[in-house]
């Protein structure tokens, strides 16, 4: 079975938001072969490091932990849609032309997948997109850019995605994939009471899940 | 679709080796609703916390780290054998018992998933079970314990296994899973060049995933 990859590797140099240095991982060694003749690793890191699951929490006071998204909602089929032209912003005009269907998990390729560095400018969904989005009662949505939104001081795309139930998965690589149905397993780690997660997320061939 | 979550849940609180306070996560926020508008989090663990995968650089000097570890070894059919009435430790006279194949990825129920605290005398695999299991040539292999061996000077069965690219995970929850054969999707976090990860750990029913 083919398993694509659309993970960030998690390291000292991953782009972290706005280049924050309080946001870097930061990763050592507690035991080595030398000293110990076994090596252990211990890492700090934020829970929004690298590719990762929001919750509800995260924007909204009092919103739901990551640990009450259900698993059911992660291991689903999905689509990839290629917006790698857009410069800006992905709007509802953009998404309408992708028909869209209500339960589709949608995973948006952009041109941050692109580059390894953090992108001041990089490509995000505004409010309107979030409400088509939300409309659509789709099942989930994942962004390769850093974050799904930058710029909006309410935290407009946020809200309407979290207050709706959706979970949305940030920091994607997805720059090798092509537009197309496939299978999607995220898996975050149990970082439960977290309003957000690191995860694992993976792609497989479209009906590789048997219902 | 079924899912059965066999992972353990990171917390403050959460099982550490011999209870050494060294090795207890450390969680906190880096913002909050009421400071900020938003809540983040940050968290300071090990790599071998709660439900992680182990690579051969664990155990062996200049061995292979984790991203090494095919992901295709990691989303397999797997076989849950009940070990749970064993006081000490698994040997190959108790593997034989269970007509183990190659290619098989084996997870090792024991009494250890019953108790939430750290069992000094946990149930592990002694080195002629792992001699078995290499024999075997199974896919890797998966254990409730905190750790797959306790006491061995040598650290032999992980020295077994891992010299022969048999990932092992370790710090499942299996207390709720009937023996049997299901699939498992075990995805670590991306922490390349380290030498374990925090995963992901879930059991879908036997035959949901197609060739």
């Amino acid at each position: 079975m083919k398993i694509i990859d659309i993970s960030m590797a998690i390291t000292p140099e991953i782009m972290v938001y706005n280049n924050n240095p309080e946001k870097r991982p930061k990763i050592w060694l507690t035991a080595t072969h030398e000293k110990n003749g076994i090596q252990e690793t211990r890492i700090s890191m934020d829970a929004h490091t690298g590719t990762h699951m929001d919750a509800p929490l995260h924007m909204i006071d009092g919103g739901d932990t990551i640990e009450h998204t259900p698993l059911e909602k992660l291991i689903v089929p999905c689509r990839v849609l290629d917006f790698s032209h857009i410069k800006e912003k992905i709007s509802a005009e953009d998404l309408k032309q992708k028909e869209i269907h209500s339960g589709e998990f949608i995973l948006l390729k952009t041109r941050s997948s692109f580059s390894d560095d953090f992108d001041f400018n990089f490509v995000f969904v505004d409010e309107s997109g979030a409400t088509y989005l939300k409309d659509k009662a789709i099942m989930g949505v994942g962004i390769d850019a850093p974050g799904i939104e930058r710029s909006q001081p309410g935290h407009e795309t946020h809200r309407t995605l979290l207050g709706h139930e959706i979970p949305i998965i940030e920091g994607l690589r997805l720059a090798h994939v092509d537009e197309g149905e496939y299978v999607l397993i995220a898996l975050p780690i149990k970082l439960n009471t977290a309003e957000a997660a690191p995860m694992r997320a993976i792609l497989l061939p479209a009906g590789s899940l048997t219902e």
